[in-house]
């Protein structure tokens, strides 16, 4: 809040000092406003999988019953479904959130396989952008992927160029590209936040974003930090699963703890999706709502 | 503050509004009580160089007359002048801030250079322990260093694993080696403080800690979220110095704002100190002062 907006709320605090007398309650509410914005929506989103039911009437049904706002389909699935789809999101309160990935090949590939992502990520950027999607999902290069460039100043310069190229392609289609940071067991090559902002900075297009995953942010020391370091410049999407299993939120007890993360979303008044990606070890019809529930709570105390 | 200081402040703020009816006033010095807290100092340091003065006498005087409250020397320096420098910080407001490496061959060498780093360094590490230093700063790898492990998840668990027994070693000494990210035209291998501060946590030894160096900080994306990234867990230094030549602090103009990353320092209530590693393109005697006042302007704001 600004300094104005500040001694509105304090004389408002300072009026009900005066006719209530209690000015201890008074204080604090004028103080409690004047932390970080608070008001920030929590926008929760499904993958394909999470959403209970067989066709996309039956999914939308099911999210729009527990408020969740955003889908996000696989790549292929996007492009596969994309009439059907297109028209199953009509009159409903539902948006498509990112996309993830579902291309072939890597762009750090040394062979054929850089064609291939070239080719298949552009038909995929095509049909998010044309559906409105805040972005699709990419991993520089998977731990599995061969022959990948090797980790150096010169592939971290060539990613960047071929982000810009990238970059541009996804602004002209009215979306971005969002670098994935995954745990080292997943891909070494980039696990740090901080590092994916770096890159969106370094590469020089507004068409390339950043992401933070709950399950693969155990690299991080800070969720809180790892988000403040993409900011409301680059963080472009959030993925949640419990911190232990990778399954709902809530389902691993007391690790399953978001507040620090959700403290920097709403700090940054953060626009973007928080979007399910994990399975469940229960019954979904119970442990999906109660995830909902438990987000919706720690967003309120962050 | 906790909430029970918070509710006492509030209540000296509800009291003032009782007796003095200046109910805005009150109520906004109990909200500035209700910010981050604000009376963390601010200890500044100088390496060596940048205390004008042939003798450590001369030395120490002007630091003194500046409220120069660390000194850091080069890790060489420090075991040559054992004796002298011991004797010359009796009796002074004056303490060993980080010691700046100063050791043979680095710790990711692939030949002979790794035993000469391991002898040094340790004869270096004693030394510090002995005049009751924070640290001794160390860089992995610089870019002109060869032969060199590649950078793989391997090297990465060679070098917590290296890191764990020196930190342990550092801890008997009575101090702790420092990871010191750079940029990358020096050092591609640790470029972010979110890294220096994984490998700290992953290492698991106390004696392993981490820093920041505003100057190399242009790798980061965000002053506030790297040193938030350390946070007072492993954030052990930090390095100042002019954002646009790498001169005095104010040398550069609008460049030189480091209210973000101080900001940082406060909230985490960082103990350690900020330490002056910079030449100057004017007099010394001039742009050096300047530097001083302009550092304690911008910790003030921040």
């Amino acid at each position: 809040m600004n300094r104005k907006d500040f001694f509105k709320t304090s004389f408002a605090g300072a009026a009900a000092v005066a006719l209530a007398g209690g000015p201890v309650a008074a204080i604090a509410s004028s103080c409690t406003a004047a932390k970080p914005k608070n008001n920030t929506e929590l926008k929760l989103s499904f993958q394909s999988g999470k959403a209970i039911g067989d066709t996309y009437a039956e999914k939308f049904d099911y999210m729009e019953s527990l408020g969740i706002v955003g889908f996000e389909p696989g790549g292929g699935e996007l492009v596969r479904n994309f009439d059907e789809l297109s028209k199953a999101l009509e009159g409903r309160n539902i948006k498509l959130s990112a996309i993830c990935a579902g291309f072939d090949g890597f762009i750090l590939a040394e062979d054929g396989q850089k064609d291939a992502f070239d080719k298949s990520m552009r038909t995929i950027v095509d049909a998010a952008g044309a559906l409105g999607s805040t972005g699709v999902i990419m991993v520089p290069a998977f731990v599995f992927q061969n022959p990948c460039k090797p980790h150096t100043p010169e592939t971290r310069q060539y990613l960047c160029d071929q982000l810009y190229e990238l970059g541009q392609y996804a602004l002209a289609a009215g979306t971005t590209v969002i670098l994935e940071p995954l745990n080292r067991e997943e891909a070494f090559y980039l696990r740090l936040v901080s590092d994916a902002a770096a890159i969106c900075r370094d590469c020089g297009s507004d068409g390339v974003k950043c992401m933070g995953d709950f399950w693969h942010m155990k690299e991080e020391t800070s969720d809180y930090a790892a988000f403040m370091s993409a900011g409301p410049k680059y963080l472009q999407h959030v993925h949640v699963a419990s911190r232990g299993r990778r399954i709902n939120p809530g389902e691993d007890g007391e690790l399953d703890n978001y507040v620090s993360g959700f403290r920097a979303l709403k700090e940054m008044e953060y626009q973007n999706y928080v979007s399910f990606e994990c399975g469940t070890a229960g019954d979904p019809a119970v442990t999906t709502p109660a995830a909902v529930a438990l987000l919706r709570e720690q967003w309120k105390q962050a």
